[in-house]
């Protein structure tokens, strides 16, 4: 007997106060907490079904048949906790540009979590949804929620997890995603804060730092005070590489082009316009702005970049069933 | 009556463990001790003979009369030691390539304290030179000595001068200066590592790993262990402007063609030929390699920039006097 698909979809985000560090590798409990903003133009389908006459789990990316090894990992969790040991069959679509390098896997385990424990007929709590998603990677338990969301740093599994902040912000918080073609090698998030945390003389101080942005950004936030969210933002994803490069060895995941658009942000500011920039583990610049600069700011940074490397996102929900 | 005119020549200097920060902006005593390079390819002459009959200093930088309010206040740092008020001619001339944006206030100042010492008939030891040079500019008290310099950082006017850690290196170390056409606006150094020292959360740290680097660097040096040299160069340097885009303002002087050459450094590195990076206050990239690899390297150098962006220099000698 097959059980019914359920297929359900999570939005990316983008962390504002940046999560770079783990305290536990396996459970992944972060080392500082961090907020995001969900965004509703980039967003993962992921449908389950149990398969009972399989030995193992089929795991579709986009119309491909890949290797379940991961995937199948991460179901164990939730099987673990049903106490059902069937494979299922899941298949996951990435609505994110290909070209466009920006993390899906945030989505993706969001999305991952919902439609498994469904089809595994577990009724999760956002809480306990959001400590599964962060299982399969951190900032996948902030995509639980749309809006602006807080992970709680926690210290064990059950104490991790994310909470909304303002689910539905009021607020017209627009990202524009630059999307650069980068030459260089990346280097994973997961080993990059890895060597960070071993490393770098700069770490201790970054935590505290965090945790200070943390609560200032909250309440910059809450006040719709848009210039000091915005170089809040900045300052910590600038700090987040800046740790980066005090590594070793160090890395840096800031380019040519990544330069480029960062003087773009800073001429606009220059001549009036808010709006701030934000990085994470790749070169791609995120601009934050106000949805009444946007095609101003736009209207610069085509002088620059393609069309198609301009991608506009508006703050999104949080993930849901959308069929089953 | 004119006293006779006294010639002096001091060579610049490229720190491989950073100074960045003043504990004593007035005094220029620095936040932590670092070790330099002077090279013979980059020099400043400077002339000084006193001039009984004029009411103030007149400084002539390169063919052309400037004001003279900087250099006269360091000029009075001489008279007052002297117990002399005649005013005096000091005619400077940098030997740096116009367009190389590379420092010169290490060889001009340590060029002026030794010229200007001796017209006014001050015997100073190299060490009160240094402390001399040092008022001018911080890094200039480096430029006194030849070779592998320490600026010990001591802790008020008589306790911060540079001593000569290895004055005539036998070993071939080259450094290629890679003149990088920079399109951002520049922040003063003095004004970038106040910003820094105020408001960056890592600088602490930084103060406690540039004193580990130091004692690093000093027994890489005298073992000859080029790998190590290289590396904790290249460390001192990445963690200094990790530094500024941890400040509030945060800025950064690495710009996209700085990124070009490191990623050359990295290219020739992989590929088995031993060079390092390191950079200042600027958008400029200084290779520290050894001169049985200077050819190939000058090679791969050149498919991204002009010969007359590629400038060679082994160490140099200390400041002298060359006419008196």
């Amino acid at each position: 007997m097959q059980t019914p698909k359920v297929t359900a979809r999570a939005h990316t985000n983008i962390a504002l106060v940046k999560y770079w560090g783990k305290k536990d590798e396996q459970l992944i409990i972060p080392q500082n907490g961090s907020l995001s903003l969900t965004l509703d133009h980039f967003y993962t389908d992921t449908t389950v079904c149990l398969d009972d006459n399989a030995t193992q789990d089929t795991f579709i990316l986009n119309g491909i048949k890949m290797d379940p090894t991961k995937v199948t990992k991460f179901m164990d969790l939730i099987r673990q906790q049903a106490n059902v040991s069937t494979p299922a069959i899941i298949e996951s679509v990435n609505h994110v540009p290909t070209m466009a390098g920006l993390a899906s896997s945030a989505s993706a385990y969001a999305a991952l979590a919902l439609a498994g424990s469904k089809a595994y007929r577990l009724e999760l709590s956002p809480k306990d949804l959001s400590r599964l998603a962060r299982r399969g990677s951190g900032s996948a338990c902030r995509s639980i929620y749309g809006g602006f969301v807080e992970w709680k740093k926690g210290y064990d599994d059950a104490s991790s997890y994310a909470v909304p902040f303002i689910e539905n912000p009021t607020w017209d918080i627009k990202m524009i995603a630059i999307v650069v073609n980068g030459a260089q090698k990346k280097v994973a998030s997961r080993a990059g804060m890895q060597t960070v945390v071993n490393t770098s003389p700069y770490y201790p101080a970054w935590i505290k730092q965090a945790e200070l942005d943390l609560e200032n950004i909250k309440q910059a936030i809450l006040a719709k005070d848009f210039t000091k969210m915005g170089q809040i933002a900045e300052s910590s994803a600038m700090r987040m590489h800046a740790l980066n490069l005090s590594a070793t060895p160090h890395f840096n995941y800031i380019e040519a082009q990544s330069l480029v658009a960062i003087t773009q942000v800073e001429e606009l500011r220059a001549h009036g316009i808010e709006c701030y920039y934000t990085m994470d583990a790749g070169p791609n610049v995120k601009v934050i702005c106000q949805g009444k600069d946007l095609q101003a700011i736009l209207a610069k940074l085509k002088q620059h970049f393609a069309d198609e490397q301009l991608l506009v996102s508006a703050a999104g929900p949080g993930a849901k069933i959308i069929t089953s």
